[in-house]
């Protein structure tokens, strides 16, 4: 899993059915990574969370159909990053 | 999931029967990374797009047995990209 | 699988369900990178530990339906990183 | 997917029985980055493919029971790289 | 799938239970990454290989449940690394 920081909620114009109805949200990694993932859990702009990839990112999602290789998997409580 | 900008539509000589008829385009990331995805959404050239990679990217293309790894998943209403 | 070191457990204020019991340590690569893994084996704080990671990871964790892409393995007896 | 320069057919001395009887090919990104994969499209040294990883690059070997995650799934019909 | 050079075998104090008996071994790439991946073919010390990764790992290392994201495929006869 990989810890990353919210920054904002994609915005899509065209996109595909099975996505489902959770929002999208760009996210970046301390060294600035840039990654979208599925957010299940609510999260708010600036907040550090922990991110699952790959197969265990559809059932995190809530339903194996979902399009999805990263979803967030929680908020992690006073992250202190480095590079900052 | 990755943002990227659609670069270009791939030609291709020689190629495996189960890829499909949908378009492989070129993108890159934001960093200048390379990749190839196929394309459900119908994107131009130049278009900011998010892609699901892996199992997902298989669903993504619309039948299990497509041969991709990496495909898009709807196009982003103005993304700004950072290093332009 | 990779080398990394543990660093922390995790602190969550918000998370999903099928995460479990078990705990969720950051661990940093020798080169500084930055991951978070799924901890059954019980490791403490400065372990060098090896780390297994898609789908074999969730097997690693004791149950399929666990959300994790990344498990610790075992500790390392004597590792003698290089670049510290 | 990858694009990716072949290089070179590898010669092996000991090797696992299930790798079938496809050739190996080690190639480059355009930024050096070196690669195997399996070749079922029958590429020349030289040529630029796309390359398809995990479990659609079993698929696109043939048979799902070949031991790959890199797979060559075509050749690109003249490829202009950038970093040459 | 990767080429790598075998430096030495792991020495693990706590272990998981379905890693099985095949070695761990210590691997670097050209560029001086470093991997760990189970043995079945008996490498030895500075020995050039490839690795498989992924689903595709578990079944090279001879059975679907070993714990496992890489592992060694062949041994490469003459390989020449470039950054030595």
């Amino acid at each position: 899993m990989q810890i990353l920081q919210v920054k904002k909620q994609l915005v899509l114009t065209s996109r595909l059915e099975d996505l489902g109805h959770l929002p999208l949200k760009a996210l970046t990694s301390e060294t600035g990574e840039l990654f979208v993932a599925m957010d299940p859990v609510g999260t708010k702009d600036g907040d550090w969370v922990f991110t699952i990839a790959n197969s265990a990112a559809r059932d995190a999602a809530g339903d194996k159909r979902l399009l999805t290789d990263l979803t967030v998997g929680g908020i992690i409580d006073d992250w202190q990053p480095k590079q900052k």
